[in-house]
């Protein structure tokens, strides 16, 4: 065992504690105690030292937090690796990174991620949109899935790396894509880690530094974060009650040359509504005059299968312009991060040629396992029983606004499975925001969806966690905070 | 149903299937038959024809073939996009491409991925690098692990997206990694898609166009993609019988800023001999002087668990300037795309935003799963058993090229699950791949390996995919067309 030459000093001010913490920080600054070297065991260190368990745990919690040790569960604690030391203590562009990494790093700002945070703990009320039900989740028909493909197609896919995705699962899409109205076969299906990805690669491939690319205003903070992080120009187009304002495109397009358009037409992000007939034509038609690309993002056509919405705008699509994306995070769960392109071969061949240089294509047996499910007809039947589900609460979440929201406030009912919500302008949006996580009901501000920063005075609620019930408790409460948040904001 | 007005002409010498199918397209092509519209069943269109079932199955292909229509096992054949149609039989660059996407491309050159073939038919005898031996996947502990993260960890995982992946796997990765001698905790991991996304990562956030990256030469072709993707300078450094030449290295290193030392220490890829303990410190020593990164690429490291094989370089790591990559695609598959970064603080940041701006992270479903197989113990379990399984095929095909191959063949035993075979100068490398794909023996080629292209008479051979008998007889097999390839060679 380690000797350990520790006195503890019970005069001084400082805890018995932190006088041992200090005294082992010494030794391991000195390089006595070198990294990977385990520590002794609290028990062992406590007997040797005449002091109660507590405090040497106590001292190693505070090494711990100061990240010169870490603690294995089972395993014991362990001196860390010097570099990972200072630099994991040292904040953003602090001394540690320009210490160890100066003019390493490409000359760029970080990016900034505006994700909604959907990994905190669960709130009572949950009302923030990218969420599906948990507890409506298929788990058995989940377990069965994997258990086929870990039994059929693990011999056939273990060894394969493929860029485009795994074969029957792109046949799988290709077939369900017929109800969306598109004609396709699995060659015209390449596999992504979630929508995100495929706007990730369509940016990186169509979209050079400095270029522009339009999109809807408010619109899909995702989408403007893959352009951007290509370094390309933005250029918002309004969206009212019909959807994108195409007339506003029109100008747009005369005034400039635009690479792609980015639109999401069967629900609008966030808005929900539908892009009404006439401007799909006229999109269209604007997409051939100025020779530019569709990004059409049909994140919740997974959802709308069998229902009797319009088609996807690639049914349309004569020139081979629309760049179709579809996911399973609404169908199944975000996490499950499958999502996938349907584009012109000359488009679909250098996306899959980036996702392959990326890293070599997604996890195959996550996509065995999804054609299983979406084969069997499991994922069809999920989808058909969700609807209903879905249906029930957003009533309850529209007649909750309706009957409990400050006089001024706006919404309609949404294609999709998020409500827009613009309050009234004297409501005081960040401060409601912040009284509903007190209570417990977690939402989010529309401020994201917009592409300068400032305060909209909009909600994106989602009705897809919870139960009537709960969603009418929720918006009861939400509501009663709105009013407390308007009379708050007139007063001077 | 629709309304045909085709009468095949008998007389003609283009078969009565091609005459239909020719109408067919006609009819497609003047707009009557649209996008996405159903054909008859093959069956009604033969009756209402007086055609023989089997000539309309023919038409049928022949029109999908040219992509003008889509069949969709158990829903009908379908008429495919216009868009879709025309480029989909464009070959690259040719005028389906220029007509629809002129300009849109960003300006540069495709990019050509090397990667091995791995999703080719499976040949009788497998000997190409970078699979694992499928019959020996633990399934039933893989189909538990998936059982058991749908069961306990998807309420927690389903609606989180975590670009630095799922904490308990995480934090088992870094119990793990303390049989590598490498103290660090779970907020020191980083989950890639496979190491190769780690690779593209750090070549994202550490390179700039034109920047200059050293790595092994012959190296691992990944991180050539990886750097080159990303525009960078790569200088090439020798590699002898104990890894990378660091006298080599220093030249380069007085003479030109490098950014980063891309290294397979314990392992070199491709000809798998290990790091000599003196270069390993002054490989370090050199990276602090001239304040470059080290890449450190431990792909073997999980067969070596508990091996004993010298730590990972980044064990000695003072200054923080090793980021360690790590993959399970030897201990388990390829195809599951799961791999980590260790990394200090400030690179493991920004690679997180890079990674979560290309697609918000990786399938966490997985990664529980992975989690589950890792603290049961049924990963070392089944590592512990491929280690014995491989060793017995190591001796197998060291035994068979000692026996079988020409004289002037060089190998040597290595630390990994390759053979690097360096051949006599007078035989044909290209000829023997040949004859041995005509005898159903699979083998790679170390061109790919090297940084200038050129025939370099150089094997990576496997023994992980076949059993000892198999090996043996396929190394003989080879070993004769060896000789042949010899004699030819040498023949004027």
């Amino acid at each position: 065992m380690l000797e350990l030459a520790f006195r503890p000093d019970r005069r001084r001010a400082e805890p018995v504690y932190q006088q041992l913490a200090g005294y082992l920080k010494e030794l391991v600054e000195a390089g006595r105690l070198g990294a990977g070297q385990k520590l002794p065991a609290t028990r062992e260190l406590a007997v040797a030292l005449g002091l109660s368990r507590n405090t040497v745990n106590l001292a190693y919690e505070a090494l711990a937090s100061e990240r010169l040790v870490t603690a294995h569960v089972g395993q014991g604690t362990f001196v860390a690796a010097p570099g990972r030391r200072r630099s994991l203590e040292a904040p953003a562009g602090a001394d540690g990174e320009r210490l160890a990494f100066e003019g390493l790093f490409a000359a760029r700002p970080p990016l900034r991620l505006p994700a909604p945070d959907l990994a905190s703990e669960a709130p009572r009320f949950e009302l923030r949109p990218g969420r599906v039900d948990v507890d409506s989740l298929p788990r058995s028909e989940l377990k069965r899935a994997f258990a086929r493909a870990v039994d059929l197609a693990l011999p056939r896919l273990a060894n394969r790396l493929d860029p485009l995705g795994w074969p029957p699962l792109r046949e799988a899409i290709a077939r369900s894509l017929v109800a969306r109205g598109i004609a396709c076969g699995a060659d015209d299906v390449l596999i992504v880690q979630g929508a995100q990805e495929g706007l990730d690669l369509l940016a990186r491939i169509l979209l050079d530094p400095g270029d522009a690319a339009a999109m809807e205003e408010p619109g899909w903070f995702g989408a403007r974060l893959a352009f951007a992080s290509r370094g390309a120009h933005i250029v918002p187009v309004a969206v009212d009650g019909e959807g994108l304002r195409t007339d506003a495109l029109a100008r747009v397009l005369r005034g400039r040359r635009v690479k792609l358009v980015y639109v999401t037409p069967a629900v609008q992000s966030p808005t929900g509504v539908a892009l009404a007939e006439p401007r799909r034509r006229e999109l269209l038609a604007l997409a051939e005059e100025h020779q530019c690309a569709i990004v059409e993002d049909d994140y919740e056509s997974e959802l709308r299968l069998g229902g009797r919405a319009a088609p996807a705008l690639a049914e349309a699509d004569t020139g081979g312009r629309v760049l179709y994306l579809g996911t399973f995070s609404k169908a199944l769960f975000p996490a499950l991060r499958v999502g996938y392109l349907v584009a012109a071969a000359p488009v679909l061949r250098r996306a899959a040629e980036a996702l392959g240089a990326a890293h070599f294509g997604g996890s195959l047996l996550v996509q065995a396992a999804l054609a299983e499910l979406l084969a069997g007809g499991a994922l069809e039947r999920h989808v058909r029983r969700v609807r209903r589900l879905y249906a029930a609460r957003k009533e309850a979440l529209l007649a909750g606004l309706a009957a409990h929201f400050p006089e001024g406030t706006r919404f309609s009912r949404p294609a999709g499975g998020t409500v827009w919500v613009e309050l009234p302008r004297d409501l005081d949006s960040r401060a409601l925001a912040h009284d509903a996580r007190t209570a417990g009901i977690a939402i989010a501000l529309g401020d994201v969806f917009f592409h300068e920063p400032g305060e909209r005075r909009c909600l994106s609620l989602s009705f897809t966690s919870l139960p009537p019930d709960a969603i009418g408790e929720a918006i009861a409460r939400l509501g009663a905070l709105a009013h407390a948040a308007r009379r708050k904001g007139s007063q001077p």
